[in-house]
């Protein structure tokens, strides 16, 4: 029998589709192509980005020419753009303000052929550190509301680029998505006095059927209401409203689990798409105490289609319980 | 300078993306690959498909026998289950049901070439009468709430089978996207004491820049907020809750301007993989008369990727005023 299952944070009813299940091994991805030609992250190709708004270098070596290894760079086609006022108004009955925003690019390694999943544990806190440094600094300017921090890896997931690079967009309104999880955290809080993050956390650690993996201070695991296969949340131990707010110890720790999970699927699917983000508590929302922040990862495995835009529900063919096993079970 | 609109309805916002914008151009499809093989869709493979619920078929034909124009049934491998109580149970702190529900293909022509975009518009109308036919047989099913009828064209776009086909799922339960709306329209209806959606058609009809397409009963026009590339939304002129309440008159002007939006669209951007969508209110909801159903068409063209799962947000490289231009200049 086919299972519907609700997301307990925003109420989004997932079908756990048994009749069309597919074992983890249908998932296996082809291997991606490589894109050929010119790569504008590549070490010497400094001059063909934006000019860099931080990069961890060797120390001698000057902006913009090598010796990084983690650079961020404005993005050359920009979704939004930095300068400008809002400039809120009215079309009719429509409302509409500037595109003012930050883009930026994360490029993670100088290394073109090296992914997320396998640098070195000391690069990947680096990448982790530069997300945390420029949402710092983000903050710092009034016109942003939130900063979203997320990665498209491979073609299918949307990335124009093979060089591993996350990006950001800093908006100057609060993500709708992160608008429902405030509203259904704070319901749960409202009515049993609890995070129902860190609920789910104790219910999940005792359960231990979608436990990925875990360490000191994160838990990563399959969400029970998983709207992909293999969809995989990374959430903090201990009640945190801000991502940016991490100590040294816990970006290791992010670090450590995060790389864990990404070589996990990767061995388990043959390098699939996969995109990732990270969902914080907007900048200057009051009293929001009860937001608890976390990652989602979600691999690429699946079409979206009529009846997901039309429901905002999702068919889902793994159960979360089986993707948690495969997962749990690949060497790496 | 990008702009950030938002949806009128749902409030969600979109990134109008002018320094990343494409042409509509840009956008025209490789040829799409036809698969290969068996089709349990076509004529004197009526026993291949679960018994039909509704066929239209020539006098003096039996039921799972050639003799039909458009003809329904359960799909082989359903997401959800019509037999069983729902069920509903705790897991934990998480909610969860049977898969209880109803999962019909719509096989809209015979003949395996057709799309349908291409058939006749008497056949075409005959698609539009069993979505209409279905739906007043499933409300009947008080395990139901809602039943979404929708299309997927194009393996990109979700499709398994070439052969010309739609989908309904009948839900116990009711639509997130469905009650966004709802939620939306009911806002806005205790501010103004008018339908949003009326005010829209209003306000389209007169500054005419995003208006594809219009006959006496419907309008087709480029959303303001679009999320994609040509999506087109087609809308009952009229005030009117419920999809299934059309009239014969009304049905025959769906079809037309439907066919139209269709051809345009295939027309344009050389058959793109779409999918669409109907919106109707609820079946058991009292006093939702502030509801006003409709269509949504979505070329599958861009990808989805971290920043829209992250947000809820979409970015659009190309204005809909210039996508109704680029529509509504095709010869069809």
């Amino acid at each position: 029998m086919p299972e519907l299952r609700k997301d307990p944070i925003i109420g989004r009813w997932v079908i756990i589709a048994t009749e069309r299940a597919k074992r983890p091994s249908d998932f296996i991805s082809q291997p991606q192509e490589r894109m050929k030609g010119f790569c504008p992250f590549c070490v010497g190709n400094e001059d063909k980005t934006p000019p860099e708004v931080l990069a961890y270098r060797q120390s001698g070596t000057r902006p913009n020419t090598p010796g990084w290894s983690v650079r961020v760079v404005p993005n050359k086609f920009p979704a939004l753009k930095i300068e400008g006022e809002l400039d809120k108004r009215a079309v009719g009955l429509y409302d509409q303000m500037n595109g003012v925003g930050a883009h930026e690019v994360i490029i993670e390694t100088p290394d073109h052929d090296l992914s997320l999943a396998n640098l070195p544990l000391e690069n990947f806190a680096q990448v982790i550190q530069a997300y945390q440094d420029r949402v710092i600094d983000l903050k710092r300017d009034p016109r942003f509301q939130y900063v979203l921090i997320f990665k498209n890896h491979g073609h299918a997931a949307g990335a124009s680029l093979d060089h591993s690079h996350s990006q950001l967009i800093a908006l100057p309104v609060i993500p709708k998505r992160v608008v429902e999880e405030i509203r259904g955290t704070n319901t749960y809080y409202l009515y049993r006095d609890r995070c129902i993050i860190c609920d789910i956390i104790h219910q999940e650690l005792e359960m231990e059927v979608r436990l990925i993996d875990q360490n000191q201070h994160f838990i990563a695991l399959a969400p029970f209401a998983s709207r992909f296969p293999f969809e995989t949340w990374v959430i903090p131990k201990g009640h945190a409203v801000y991502f940016e707010a991490i100590s040294q110890d816990q970006l290791w720790a992010l670090a450590q689990i995060l790389k864990c999970v990404l070589q996990r699927i990767t061995t388990a699917l043959n390098d699939p798409p996969y995109n990732f983000l990270i969902h914080s508590a907007p900048f200057y929302e009051k009293e929001i105490g009860f937001y608890h922040w976390h990652m989602e990862i979600i691999p690429k495995l699946t079409a979206v289609a009529g009846f997901e835009w039309g429901t905002g529900f999702y068919i889902n063919p793994t159960p979360p319980e089986e993707a948690c096993r495969f997962l749990r079970e690949v060497k790496i």
